[in-house]
Order: C-alpha cells, then sequence, then structure tokens
C-alpha cells in the first residue's frame, strides 16, 4: 500500500472505533510514537508496538469516548496527517465523569506500506 | 515568542486574511516551505521569504477565495500544525471560476521566535 492508501484504512478503522485494529493491521512492531506532552502514564516518546498498544489500551480504559470525528488523510510524500475531533469524559482523575472536547492533528510517516512514525499536536 | 505565542499570531493573522503579513511578522529570511505536490509555478520545495512571498502573492492573484476557516494551532514541541478550510474559484486554468472546498494541514516548524519551516499537507 501507498502512503495514501494507508491513511484511507487508518481513517476507516478510526471512524469504526476500531483503533486498536488499525495498529495491529497498519502499524511496523518499530513504531515511534511522539505526544505534544508526556504524563505518568505515558511518555512523551514511546517506542515498539507493544508500548503503544499499552498506551491506547490504557486511554481507552481510562476515557469514555462519546463520539470521534476523523478528516483526512491529507498526504505529503510519505507522510500523512489527520485531524481528530473527540468528546470524551475522564474515568479518573480530576476531570472524572466531565464532558470534554479534543481537537489534534497526528502526523503519521509511512515505510513499505507500514506507519513507522506517529505525532500527535494538541493543546493541554 | 515560544511555538504557541507564534501559533497564536498565525492563526489570527489568518483568520483576518492577513497571511501576506503573517509572512512578513513571523517568518524567518531562511524559511524552508514544503508542498504536498509542485507545479510549474510552485515547486514542492521552496526556500527563502522572497520566494515564498512570491508564491503565495502568485496564488492570491491566481485564486479567488470565498471563505477561510482556520483551526488550531495544534503544538508540539517546536513545531504546530493548523488546519484549513477554504472555499475558492481559481481565476485560470481547467477549473477556472469553479468553486472548489481545499482542506489542508499545515505543520509549521518555530526557532528562536520565527518559523522557519512550513509543510502542507492535502489531497490533490
Amino acid at each position: 500500500m501507498n502512503t495514501k492508501q494507508v491513511g484511507d484504512k487508518l481513517v476507516e478503522y478510526c471512524r469504526k472505533g476500531k483503533n486498536m485494529e488499525a495498529i495491529d493491521k497498519l502499524y511496523s512492531k518499530d513504531i515511534v510514537s511522539i505526544e505534544a506532552q508526556g504524563g505518568p502514564e505515558m511518555p512523551a516518546e514511546m517506542r515498539g508496538i507493544d508500548k503503544i498498544r499499552g498506551k491506547n489500551k490504557w486511554w481507552y480504559e481510562n476515557n469514555e469516548v462519546h463520539s470521534a470525528t476523523v478528516e483526512g488523510p491529507f498526504p505529503n510524500n510519505d507522510r500523512f496527517a489527520v485531524k481528530f475531533h473527540y468528546e470524551i469524559s475522564p474515568k479518573t482523575g480530576p476531570n472524572r465523569g466531565k464532558k470534554t472536547k479534543m481537537d489534534e492533528v497526528g502526523v503519521y510517516t509511512v515505510k513499505d506500506g507500514k506507519i513507522v512514525r506517529e505525532e500527535f499536536f494538541y493543546s493541554m
């Protein structure tokens, strides 16, 4: 698959809420993930598919997702961008149960038909 | 200005349609600009603020902008992303006068309070 095709697949999975399946099918085992900001459960930079699976599992276990809107993919050579809009309620922490809007941009790098890098842009 | 402040300023200028002023005020003279795809009037990679001014001038002279929606900035360390939605009509070429929607993501890199790199993600 070329970059655009990988992007189309990722967006398709994310629209269906199948984000874990997107990781299984589209991510390289050597994936590098860069968050805008780290935290105790989620360092800003993580490497390897097991860590990325763990991070996503943690996020889904700790947030209730009310709705997700996914725009894209927007390609540029070996990369593509995706715009996400979520409405969530954290299940833990100071904002527990509080409905929150989240907007973020993901930039993904593709090599040999697999996503090798994901970078997330958002305000905290 | 830090990355977030530069991003806020850029979004403010773009929302007012003052994109040329954004370049004058926020861009480094050594700016590097990467488009998703190049063309005869617009190579994919351009360097230096005069070339970038020329590119933008060309684009505005050759497209009528009906509306522009700007979302962001979405920061990540020394970079920020912005999501643009335009409704334009090209003034020349095969789609002359045809109202067209354009969605794109810009990723900007900031160094010493100035934008040193811009990268645009979109489908053609």
